[in-house]
């Protein structure tokens, strides 16, 4: 029986206020990991609000935590996490960024004491529908090497990028540093399965196809040096820039769930309508998905689509005839709203 | 025997100004390129002298452009490039970005009309030397096939960012999307020398080893389909944006040198000042930096540095010591210059 977003919503917003979260808080986390859920990314969805509510009950999330916001410019916001549930900080940062650049054309907030929000497709998804391009990136816990090293100094943080389509059709990027995710290498460990090179390295910093040597190894930055690179510039871009914490000083959650992340977050949007009129907007991304759609596959079954058209379809078919989570989460999502 | 970088640039802007270029717009390209020379990015430094004059001279590049400005909003710049040498608009692009973020906390200038602008290591250490963290890009001719495709649609578009320093030791990136720079293909197919299967695919979209093969078939980006979605998007927010062409609408250059290229880019800069103070960023950049430098290297005499420290080193050390460009390059950059 697949379930409604609203009903979701509800489940996942009890939840978080049976843990202490004020409710307002509790339903924007709730619609931000619904999002996530419709949109596909399972990773990043539903399965997240048990994985909140212990670290709220160890004392790593502050579920009562009020954000603190300053105005140092026009186009600036330094906003102060407080230790808050993560997708509640990101989405308040979300909306103080659009607002700054629905007035002065570009709007960046830059978070600090900030927690992990998620995946990064729902806040590009949100902007896109209401007219604005947007960069979003995060800092996260060590678990890659810097170009050249061959310890855990960089985050495989995330680099979101959207371009919207006034028309439907926005362009949605959302992606981690790493080759391959962890959670696949864990799998492939469960299985016994050998992994590709390119995903990872031992802890002698050798590649490696053993999946188990590999969890006791760093994974690998896509283009090697480039990917170490760039993760490590985002890292400092969100980390120094709002005064978080900064590569190999945001602690691992996996390690220690009841520690404060510390993170460093910026939401930068930019205000298209102040650049081009709408129409012209939705006729240059309708080019680009033309051009996108006919251009010649690899798979003749699979056509070529614009990053993010298959999760925007996604969460479409979801709101309008339901969606099935993994029975196991939501039989959990259903505990944890229980009175 | 080492020139200095006075005598360089002269001979640059002298090479720039018997092309047609008016004198200030000459300079300001010569800068640029000798910025890059010194930074050790031969590739984008002063052999470029040559190629921008002959496109000059088949009418691809106009030398007498003036750039149109406006300012749509106290945060955004729309900037017409009119066709003008790329690194000239690309400088007036900057100083604009500079300003607008000084005056707002966020400066963005998106660009049309604009031509190859060299490297972006030069734009983001003018930025970084002046307190401005920077995210630049430009979209460039299709040669990446789009995640799942086989033909070329993308640009093996740059991503540069800077965070910068107040008391030196910038973070730089500045980096393609393919794995491996073309010219290295070019080079290994000139020698014979097989390349490794994750350079480039050949025309069926196979990935080769043969760099003849390479050389008619695409480049591969990093991290497959993520690098190719990254490029995509970086692609429409400076070209859908900014009114400019768009994926394969970029014309090759190195088909026909007489084409407009019509690039777009953007130029977001934030006024770091508005964030924090100096001494608490150059604190943070180097608790950065000392993290980087005390991280254990694979290569033992190969410490481990922040991005762009070698450039940033090797700039300061031509500066005070001169510098030795390919002696080929430098008597044709000697031979453009004469009277």
């Amino acid at each position: 029986m697949p379930v409604s977003e609203a009903e979701v919503v509800l489940l996942a917003t009890r939840a978080f206020e049976r843990a202490g979260v004020a409710p307002l808080a509790a339903r924007d986390a709730a619609e931000i990991l619904t999002l996530a859920e419709m949109m596909g990314i399972a990773t990043h969805g539903l399965s997240r609000v048990a994985d909140y509510v212990a670290r709220i009950e160890l004392g790593g999330i502050d579920p009562t935590a009020q954000v603190e916001l300053s105005a140092p410019a026009p186009a600036l916001r330094h906003l102060h996490g407080n230790n808050g549930l993560g997708p509640f900080v990101a989405r308040k940062a979300l909306s103080e960024a659009m607002d700054a650049a629905k007035a002065v054309g570009v709007g960046a907030v830059f978070c600090r004491g900030a927690n992990h929000l998620g995946a990064l497709a729902p806040y590009l998804w949100i902007a896109a529908e209401a007219g604005f391009a947007a960069i979003i990136t995060t800092n996260t816990t060590a678990m890659i090497s810097p170009a050249g090293g061959r310890a855990a100094l960089v985050g495989n943080n995330p680099l979101g990028i959207g371009v919207p389509n006034p028309s439907g059709g926005h362009a949605l990027l959302d992606i981690a540093l790493s080759v391959a995710a962890r959670s696949k290498i864990r799998d492939a460990a469960r299985t016994g399965t050998p992994i590709p090179d390119s995903w990872a390295v031992d802890a002698q910093g050798r590649p490696t196809t053993d999946p188990v040597a590999a969890m006791g190894g760093l994974m690998q930055a896509i283009g090697g040096a480039k990917g170490a690179n760039l993760a490590l510039c985002l890292d400092l871009l969100v980390g120094a820039l709002s005064g978080a914490a900064i590569l190999s000083e945001v602690p691992s959650v996996a390690k220690d769930a009841g520690a404060a992340q510390g993170l460093g977050q910026m939401f930068l949007l930019i205000h298209t309508k102040s650049l081009l009129p709408d129409d012209q907007l939705s006729d240059r991304m309708a080019m680009a998905g033309a051009m996108v759609g006919e251009s010649p596959p690899l798979d003749v079954g699979r056509p070529v689509r614009l990053p993010g058209a298959r999760a925007i379809a996604a969460l479409h078919h979801a709101r309008h005839h339901g969606f099935s989570p993994e029975p196991r989460v939501l039989e959990n999502l259903r505990k944890l709203a229980a009175e």
